[in-house]
């Protein structure tokens, strides 16, 4: 045995888990990010710039690859790897430090043993985007119509989309959401350019690609990539152990193949408080989501898989907002993922994670 | 003393730290992400989405706020943290993993028991944009030519100008950067959306501030940000303990009382190779960034200050590109720099990177 592993092995030993957990020392077997997928583009609309850098430059760019950061915990071989995939609006920073500065997901889940891959969506973030569609309308290559959609989402909106509570700077009186941090998240909320991408969406093929590479993995995706991870098995199931869908609404219209696909793959769904208690536009949005993920979880398990739903409040656990890896019960969600990863993926009934 | 520490300080004392710095465990104090800056603008053009996600919103949304990304080692509050920023085209993971698959200068500064703070620029991938300036023009509130600047690289001109070789994938002989890898580094540079900012660029005030929060730190740029930390310490020195400018022209115009200010910070500047040996019409761009920064040190100098040149090839390290920290030999050009910070910044002339 190497002196390190003896070592690390004194500090594993050193206390309980659920203390490692909180503040004691983070020890890595190693880390780092690397790119998936991306295409080459050649094209004349690289810059708007007329002087200085990029002036008049054409050639070829690369578009559509999504980069994908990681940490390995010293004993990760032992546990399926999980890659995390955020929502609308945001990037890999959903999984990381809370709003109001407690620890995320990404990194809870490697204190308890699993490796853990962040993916920012292709045209999000650090995985680039592809600028030519807007330089070629300044350029006058392309009339203003032909710039693709962006949006970015309204603290107005996100308060109450999100469910912190019923009216903008209001909330709910058991919300789980640090409300009193929502500017540190609206910091993380940036423009969506998933309009700039062909279909299928970049983002589906690299997340297969990605299970395939780490020769299996949990695929977690959240609102806007909540189905994400069966679309991505739908594609190529090959690497796909298991699938995390969070807050987000499910395809019911699969066809039978499809649906014999998801059955061979564990399902989890999960879904927060106060989904029927916001007013306006949005009031039966949650409402059709859960349902339409109840459905999907029956016409699963119809066809002989393994889909559950944990709706929280059901299971007693109340007042959860949209942004249930940043609640203020976040790591205590994060315990029934693991768990549900034990009993389901890694098929251990007395798994590490009870 | 507690059992984790005597722990920890087991595995540090259990290998030298050359061996350490490879592929030993890496143990980490804590790490996390958070936000500097960001203002609040209200907008109709969040959106151009007609339908979904997003359609039809306004409201407020943040924007200038500049994302940064830490790691602190288990000694990290013995040596000064560094604040790593990137270049034009790039992101942050610029100082990860490099192209093919070796530590970059975030981890081995973090084993060489610094805390590294990666800051994504304001306008730039995790830190988001403004995109209400191109959803205006789509839904036709200003004209074509309002949409600011925006430019991406190309691959063919990436190459010339990062001196990877005279002529696109022909590579000098003596050639430092690992152009077998090239497609990867293409596959992080993303679009550079500056253009879009306010001045004073909102990263410069950013980076002052973050200094300032840190109670002291080093800041490094490159590049387009290579300059950043003279231009950040100019608006506020306060937190500024040492300068880093990698591979950029230097300002040779500033005022005697702007080189007083820069004269009480340590700045070192470092270049590599090839400088005047690319063709075309970036054949004397690096020679006169050179000669400028000369110019810089040699004025700061004058006013008092503590500023070095290293330029490599003038000591004997040859081949290197303009991706220094991703260069074959990244970890000795670091070196460098850390016992740079030992000496001019930290005060220590036998330091702990010798």
């Amino acid at each position: 045995m190497r002196k390190w592993l003896l070592a690390v092995a004194l500090i594993l030993m050193a206390f309980p888990s659920s203390e490692m957990a909180q503040s004691k020392p983070l020890i890595l077997a190693s880390q780092g990010s690397f790119f998936v997928g991306g295409e080459t583009k050649t094209s004349k609309d690289l810059s708007s710039n007329t002087t200085g850098p990029g002036a008049g430059d054409e050639g070829d760019v690369t578009i559509n690859q999504m980069y994908v950061q990681y940490q390995t915990p010293v004993n990760g071989g032992q546990h399926a790897p999980v890659v995390m995939v955020h929502g609308c609006c945001l990037s890999s920073k959903s999984w990381e430090t809370t709003p109001d500065g407690r620890m995320g997901w990404n990194e809870y889940f490697v204190r308890k043993g699993h490796s853990v891959y962040l993916a920012d969506q292709s045209s999000r973030a650090r995985s680039g985007f592809d600028a030519t569609k807007i330089n070629a309308v300044k350029l006058g290559h392309a009339p203003p119509s032909e710039l693709p959609s962006i949006f970015m989402v309204s603290h107005q909106t996100s308060w109450v989309v999100f469910r912190f509570g019923p009216t903008f700077n209001t909330a709910f009186s058991d919300e789980q959401f640090p409300v009193q941090a929502a500017d540190e998240l609206y910091k993380q909320m940036i423009p969506d350019l998933n309009g700039f991408l062909p279909t299928p969406n970049p983002t589906l093929t690299n997340m297969a690609a990605l299970a395939v590479q780490l020769k299996g993995a949990v695929l977690m995706g959240h609102s806007e990539s909540g189905f994400f991870p069966e679309e991505a098995a739908l594609i190529d199931p090959t690497g796909v152990k298991g699938i995390v869908t969070i807050e987000t609404g499910c395809t019911t219209t699969l066809k039978s193949d499809e649906l014999s696909k998801l059955a061979k793959i564990p399902i989890l769904i999960m879904f927060g408080d106060h989904l029927g208690d916001i007013p306006g536009r949005f009031s039966s949005f949650w409402t059709t989501a859960l349902d339409s993920c109840n459905k999907f979880v029956q016409q699963v398990n119809d066809a002989g898989g393994d889909a559950q739903m944990m709706y929280l409040p059901k299971m007693g656990i109340k007042g959860n907002s949209h942004m249930l890896m940043q609640d203020k019960n976040n790591l205590q969600l994060a315990d029934l993922i693991l768990g549900w990863v034990d009993d389901h993926v890694e098929g251990k009934k007395s798994g590490h994670h009870k």
